[in-house]
């Protein structure tokens, strides 16, 4: 039983391919298809903060994992399951990132640290709700902290 | 250019219809789909939070939103964008929730706090790691936190 889901919008941004780390202040612009209404964007900008879910579309099928596999292929880490880590190359290839929300111009959304490359297609924006953030101190595993320790660095 | 989903996984939950509060403590359970291995759950069960992404697939596409609406149909609310509040009838349909992880047992996911109903399909579970989560402090406005308040209360 599958669902049809259709791009909302299409991100713009200074990536083209894609990269694992370095992230940090990086400056997107997510434009809204011309099937949705620059109306669906009111109120926005009174929420800090945004959750983008987007479309990993240039993961090959061929190379989605059903199974598990070492993050990053490092066999330093754990082999884990893919619905164990956060790679793109997951069943469905559902991207999905909290991300700071800068403005909103009409149709244009302008964000900062937003992990997606250059016409990355953009399934839904929600607002970021503390009450939807987790209630509870988390816990994560040592190799995921290790993996994160570059992420949102600032390209030198 | 749309792209084809397909359920990873399906709900079992107390509620057979849908609510907007009390999810205070409801247990649900996610169970793999047929075409998924369960070594794709190897190591979730180091993370304690995990997020869901799912279908509202009993919303009828003709209720599907796509400009501006006031916030459960609440006029003390403001008429604010279908992106700018988390409600079901949004376009592609997708909901994201943060949940805390119980336990996994064979190819079986047991959540607490998945504001979903019985039969609900799954598109996605990720880890919640971290560095994922807000890096700075969240800002909402009022009718937001109004909404949530008594969502996470248990049901008395």
């Amino acid at each position: 039983m599958p669902y049809l889901v259709e791009p909302i919008g299409f991100i713009n941004a200074t990536r083209k391919s894609p990269e694992d780390d370095y992230w940090g202040e990086e400056v997107a612009e997510i434009s809204l298809a011309e099937s949705i209404d620059a109306s669906a964007l009111a109120g926005l900008e009174a929420f800090s903060h945004i959750e983008v879910l987007f479309v990993f579309d240039q993961v090959p099928e061929t190379r989605i994992v059903t199974g598990a596999r070492h993050p990053r292929n490092n066999e330093a880490w754990p082999k884990v399951g893919i619905f164990a880590q956060r790679a793109k190359n997951r069943p469905n290839r559902i991207g999905s990132t909290i991300c700071r929300l800068l403005s909103v111009q009409g149709s244009k959304v302008i964000v900062r640290e937003l992990d997606a490359i250059d016409g990355t297609p953009v399934l839904d924006i929600k607002p970021v709700i503390r009450e939807f953030l987790p209630r509870e101190a988390t816990t994560q595993p040592d190799w995921a902290t290790e993996l994160m320790s570059d992420y949102w660095s600032k390209r030198s």
